[in-house]
């Protein structure tokens, strides 16, 4: 019976999170057909800590970083997506994030609730090696989708240069090579007018 | 220098699994709202795997089972959805996707690739433990939703109770606490006319 109750948690758990799938980002896919949703975008994070891993700075698990990754951004479902630019609405962020991951987490039996959330916070933190990868595959993602679609979204928004270097710190932080191919690109968008110049 | 092409070739694959996002699935999201797709369909397989592997019949590496499904539909970006009652178009479904995922995995360098096409492999030959718990949720996961959209993908395509049960067969070989659960709500779905009984 205890065995039963577990079980129902933990399917609970994996039903309430299906909601991550209508929560939308900013983010276009690279076909500029729309903007791309928090699941999606958490899988497509999951493989490139697998496929990019060997670019960390430092020794990371891979598999405690995928994992990472994969639940970052469920407090979103709650919470909802702060767009990285909009600076009024980050104030609150933090607080509203905590509320959500007590609820979230909490539907799980609490040693995987624990589990999960202890993960949660230390990539929120980003300062052991397995956080500042996670995080660095998390800012770059979007800046290649923005370069690659032209710039689409930066200009939508009046996004300045000197906005995404500050947003590709934590990259440098995780793997100075993949912040390396990004600066190219962010610098190319620049020259082509699909980045507005710093102020 | 071939360090910078080995990183291109990474990054081409990153890109190119995009599409994924556009691979329409027929499940429909737990809100009834719209049909998922590859990419959040292949997040949510990844969640169950972390909050579930204690229910595999034997022994899993967790890990493994969590990238293996991350990868497992990536070949239909090339091949397409193919619907699991659609039995015409299941003829040639495995020659298109060794040809999908000749082009696919083949964008890596070749360690990757190989590792990932292993994987793959594994996956589809379905004998290991690891590949049965992955299967186990691949197929667990469209019952679980069908089940809690009240049929209407089901009724839809004219779905019957038997080839449900042929469809789960392969969540008991994985996991008979999954199979049990699943097969309490499949026949409860008959019971309420959500699903069509067997011939």
């Amino acid at each position: 019976m205890q065995h039963l109750q577990r079980l129902l948690a933990q399917v609970s758990f994996i039903t309430e999170i299906d909601k991550l799938k209508t929560i939308q980002r900013q983010t276009l896919l690279l076909d500029g057909s729309r903007q791309e949703n928090d699941a999606e975008h958490s899988w497509h994070l999951a493989m490139m800590v697998v496929v990019l891993a060997e670019y960390s700075n430092r020794p990371i698990d891979v598999a405690r970083v995928v994992k990472m990754v994969l639940l970052h951004d469920v407090v979103e479902i709650d919470a909802g997506d702060t767009f990285a630019y909009d600076e009024g609405a980050h104030h609150d962020k933090e607080a509203r994030e905590q509320t959500a991951a007590d609820r979230l987490f909490g539907l799980l039996p609490k040693d995987q609730a624990m589990e999960m959330r202890a993960l949660w916070d230390e990539f929120e933190a980003g300062e052991t090696a397995d956080a500042q990868f996670a995080n660095a595959v998390d800012r770059m993602q979007p800046v290649l989708h923005n370069a690659l679609t032209g710039g689409k979204q930066w200009l939508k928004h009046g996004v300045r240069h000197d906005q995404v270097l500050a947003r590709c710190l934590p990259i440098r932080a995780g793997s100075e090579a993949l912040w390396e191919l990004l600066m190219e690109k962010v610098d190319a968008a620049v020259e082509a007018g699909q980045l507005l110049p710093s102020d």
